[in-house]
């Protein structure tokens, strides 16, 4: 356990804490360490006496550290206000909820788009992260912050990634787990949408093979680019004929032309284009880079059920049935693996048209789920019972 | 009926036919008109005495009229060599076979790559078309080679798509159909496949708004991007993982770097990097437009039966089951609506685990679901029996 922790605030008002330095440098699984590292979190909640309410929520590719408040940068509101929060299923009455930006990312933490001790920015010259890699960050977050146990570790996506990293690699730290619509291993298929959008990024001149920070620019249109590409993959089919179908946007008949005759076409154009304000685009290629790499399996002899053998923490598993970036059935891969090392699992799998987003959006029955989990757990880690409501 | 056709055949060796004059100039779906309109074809076996063997094979975005023989200007192989040839499902020997380049396209056939009256490129200035006219610039075509009547008409994708449209604006003059992998109506989700696709074009500052052929340069890293992006949905992700799953690339670890170190990447990338070399991007732009404004039952009330009405074709339709381009339930609504229209109308789902492009590869099923109907429609038609092979 370091010296009690200083939290810098910039002149972006992000709180941030320094976890690693010349003498503690952080060693990356590409063999390269960095030297000064600095993690933007927030918090919510109240740390208990004995340290044992502490919630790790962990952001997917493009979230952020504002899980539960509004992002004072962007001016967005927070993205999963609907699941933290005072009598919500991570219930900041209770519970002492950090959620901190991820290794590589845009949101105050370290990553290509920050500045090297020389001044210059790191961008391309940034090592290549893993998954792995962005939780060791966030354990040395938590050494920092004096917190050596994790009650529950969360997230979805990516950040089920990062959950199931979190179990692996903090072995007897978390006492229990939520994966939500993830895989144990990306799919060729995601490694091809994402190298997608990288190609997109990387074949805008205003990228400048990485440097356009210093230069001045930004590769918008390559980033927009990519971020269209990925999107449709994360609603479903039946949504987006649910929501927009073959509708017209704003007129009455085809135009015969370019422009985005339909709403589907308006809302994919608007999606790219309010991302570029809000990201950068080599954090988009080092985060999808990293997820490309996560393969658990494979740092444990091939067999999944090895890096699971042995744990203590118990797990609740999440799917949604038409999600099709993360299928149910790669959940269920994880679920089977869980279950042949022996960890106490539970799966659900959520009825719903909303696709991989479901976890973002109104959910009753899979908030109802997370409730029950959690409340189960922190009954047998002897927390107090939820506020009757 | 017009004057016996007189082959053009240009410097670059391709056969074509004017089917649009001032004097008859071709009628668009958007109300304009063209009045100078070349379609480039190849035909296959011999027309019979009474003109009753012909095959009109309609070729899938990003094909051409080389069907069953190897594309003079590109170099490459017939793209239905394994279903169009002697002793094949569409048997040549039978048959008299025509491919036709689609209106819009970049082989030959007029479209934005060609050059107006004036001896500019057409560009964006090339009015936008769709489907139905497409098919009005075909059977133009075969006006012009003095053929009226059509045994079959058969094509995937949208070429599939074409299918439908020959039955409807045709209606007396085809016999048989077979739409293949197909939708009566673009999804929103492919929409905004494509949408993505024309983005990463119109993104690339080569596209110089659509006039990069005056320019001497073309949008070649949108254009890729545009390919990959298409190329992962026709593909299963079954398929995917058989052939890719998450094997590198010649090399045997990973190199924390960008360079494509999954075979899926390199994949991917070698198809975006060929598809520039033989493909326009502004005819891309056009063709996926067309694919957008399809939708049959909106032209007819809102019911697609009622398009099929009366019809004398029969129909067989093909759908494959991990097609999620164009899903076997896509397919099916086509078939209920031909059944509720009173038409003769067979359906064929192949179990295979090759997606979309199931239909260009090996997939005996298919093939014998192919000739089992075909030859039953021949039979039907007076048509000589298939050689004793």
């Amino acid at each position: 356990m370091n010296a009690p922790a200083r939290t810098l605030s910039g002149a972006d008002g992000l709180k941030r804490l320094s976890v690693a330095t010349p003498d503690q440098p952080l060693r990356l699984d590409s063999g390269r360490t960095l030297e000064n590292v600095e993690i933007a979190y927030e918090t919510w909640g109240e740390l208990n006496a004995d340290k044992s309410n502490v919630v790790i929520v962990c952001h997917a590719l493009t979230g952020d550290q504002f899980a539960a408040s509004p992002n004072p940068v962007t001016g967005r509101p927070a993205w999963w206000d609907l699941v933290v929060g005072p009598g919500l299923p991570v219930d900041t009455d209770r519970f002492f909820v950090i959620c901190s930006n991820v290794l590589g990312g845009c949101m105050g933490s370290t990553g290509p788009a920050s500045r090297k001790p020389d001044g210059t920015y790191w961008g391309t010259d940034f090592p290549v992260i893993t998954i792995a890699d962005m939780v060791r960050a966030q354990i040395a977050l938590l050494d920092r912050l004096g917190i050596e146990n994790v009650f529950l570790a969360i997230g979805g996506s990516i950040g089920g990634m990062q959950v199931l990293e979190w179990t692996v690699q903090a072995r007897d730290r978390v006492f229990a787990a939520i994966p939500i619509a993830v895989a144990a291993r990306q799919s060729a298929q995601n490694i091809g949408f994402y190298e997608t959008g990288r190609q997109a990024i990387m074949a805008d001149p205003n990228w400048r093979n990485g440097n356009y920070l210093a230069e001045g620019v930004r590769p918008e249109r390559g980033l927009a680019v990519a971020r269209m590409a990925a999107h449709i993959t994360y609603v479903s089919e039946s949504a987006l004929k649910r929501k927009f179908d073959r509708r017209l946007q704003d007129r009455t008949t085809k135009t015969f032309g370019f422009d985005a005759d339909f709403q589907i076409e308006s809302y994919l154009r608007h999606q790219g284009q309010t991302f570029v304000d809000r990201f950068d685009a080599n954090s988009y290629l080092y985060i999808t880079r990293a997820m490309d790499y996560f393969d658990i399996a494979a740092e444990h002899g091939g067999v999944l059920g090895n890096a699971f053998k042995g744990l203590h923490t118990r797990f609740c598993v999440f799917s949604f049935s038409t999600d099709w970036h993360y299928a149910p059935e790669e959940n269920r891969q994880i679920v089977r693996a869980l279950n042949a090392a022996g960890c106490e699992t539970s799966y659900v799998n959520i009825e719903t048209d909303k696709g991989h987003d479901a976890f973002f959006v109104e959910e009753p029955e899979f908030w109802a789920g997370l409730r029950g989990f959690i409340d189960a757990a922190a009954g047998a880690r002897g927390l107090p019972k939820r506020s009757a409501t």
